[in-house]
């Protein structure tokens, strides 16, 4: 099979843990046991998220010199060197020394007028206090979402419309390499009149981005991981109920969060309607379970409406 | 020709410009016009250097938190994607649009005991005036060597021994892909003594990281880029030569600054002496004619001695 795995924010980096070199590589160190796992017996292509780690890139422009801020499309480009880097290295530390892997800068296009630039969604950097986070806010222009008991800077979050690079991916994974692309939901770049491209200020969900991966590189499951077992339905009440199964008709009629999970259900339904194979989405560490089916929530057509664990 | 063209920081910031963005993403313009053209002939592979962006970075990490800097490894891969990222996007829109570009990131193994890891050369980051300089150094530790009339950060710099990822990245020329490789030198790695990977504090010249990058390509011709149009001798003084030609062992007899003309003499020469193929030194805008044997210095085992311009 050919496994495309998009590997969440929350993957690499606990909540609430400090974003250092130190703490992203022993996250990594544990991700790629089970990316090993699945590469022995699979071709494996790697996405990433990259939501506190641009924003970790943004404030650190920021601190040093004002007026000469980069914008989010080389912050993102950044960050795929950074996050990259370390899932490649340490990935190439569990696998056979024969194999092949790399990691491709990934520019994804998206409209110039999708409405996402008037709307931002897509919580980057840290969590704030909401006093300290409204007062950054005012200084810097940014826009606020609530998250947990705080809040996060939010950027907008287009939709995305192609990825530039598809057929050196394509070129690579069909010769049994593992390519780490796409990350952070690919650099956000859009098409002027000439047709040339250029940067914008945005931040794609790595999560449609994967899924839109997956679809041009005609993979048979779509895998996206997170720090939470399953989707649950009425999450956070006493209600909650995890969903092990499900058809893509009946979970796009229901309701989940735009920050976090919505954009993970739709990418997951997407890729299932339109391709007919699986997706799944579920925790880091469950991986091999997944594929099982005897974990995480899998999106199929073979599912009978929803299919509660 | 298959043609390794390496840019130098110099080509891609003018001395003495501010790092930023716009100026950079100006100069790349300006780049991708050489390279293009080079393109529509031969097959083309990118390197390039990274010490003032590298430097730069470390600069930003550090004015937002002192206590969990990011590594010079974690940093150099950092560059790769602000610094690939300009130069594919940029050169895209000037190839023709069935062209394949991509930028992978290199790791490049270097030996853990290097004796350079005692002796830092390589300067990263802008020019300080030396009082400005030593303040700095004391602060952080860094160590310092005159540039100009001021000083810069100097780091370890230590020998490329080995490309991690060469075979991917010769099936991509070898299929026609305009590859951007080695960035910065190529992000500083090391084995231990279990056969796996991790990064170290080192920047790796770029000129020795794309010579044996041209020479485990095979590559017919390998072209150093900087802002000077030739390698002189008794450069800055009333006898001043440029060198047209020169044959390696001629070359290597002669005397140059070891943070700047220095290791692209060597790289050139080792290339030439190794494969019998040509390399040249010179600035970006000459590239045409620098092919055409009509500017920039040439080390090829053809030339007479040393050949005067």
């Amino acid at each position: 099979m050919r496994i495309v795995v998009a590997l969440g924010g929350n993957a690499l980096l606990q909540r609430g843990q400090a974003l250092n070199a130190v703490n992203q590589r022993d996250n990594v160190r544990q991700a790629v046991k089970s990316l090993a796992a699945v590469h022995a017996e699979h071709e494996l292509v790697i996405a990433h998220g990259n939501g506190p780690q641009v924003g970790l890139l943004a404030l650190m422009d920021a601190a040093y010199e004002s007026g000469s801020a980069f914008p989010l499309d080389v912050l993102g480009a950044e960050s795929v060197g950074m996050i990259g880097y370390m899932i490649e290295q340490e990935l190439g530390n569990v696998v056979p020394k024969d194999d092949h892997i790399v990691t491709l800068l990934t520019q994804i296009a998206v409209d110039a007028n999708d409405p996402a630039f008037q709307k931002p969604t897509k919580p980057i950097g840290p969590v704030y206090s909401t006093e300290d986070g409204e007062k950054l806010a005012a200084e810097k222009g940014w826009s606020l979402a609530a998250d947990g008991t705080g809040v996060r800077r939010v950027v907008p979050s287009p939709k995305p419309q192609r990825i530039i690079e598809i057929d050196t991916i394509r070129m690579l994974v069909d010769k049994g390499v593992i390519v780490i692309c796409a990350g952070g939901g690919g650099i956000p770049v859009s098409f002027d009149e000439q047709g040339h491209l250029h940067g914008v200020e945005a931040v794609i969900d790595k999560d449609l981005a994967s899924g839109l991966l997956s679809k041009q590189l005609d993979a048979d499951a779509f895998i996206m991981l997170t720090d939470v077992p399953e989707v649950c339905v009425d999450f956070g009440t006493p209600d909650q109920r995890s969903i092990r199964r499900a058809h893509p008709d009946a979970l796009l009629e229901m309701d989940f969060a735009a920050g976090s999970m919505g954009p993970k259900v739709l990418g997951a339904c997407e890729f299932v309607q339109s391709t007919g194979k699986m997706a799944a989405i579920g925790r880091l560490s469950d991986l091999a379970d997944i594929l099982a089916g005897k974990a995480g929530t899998v999106v199929t057509l073979e599912a009978n409406g929803i299919e509660y664990a």
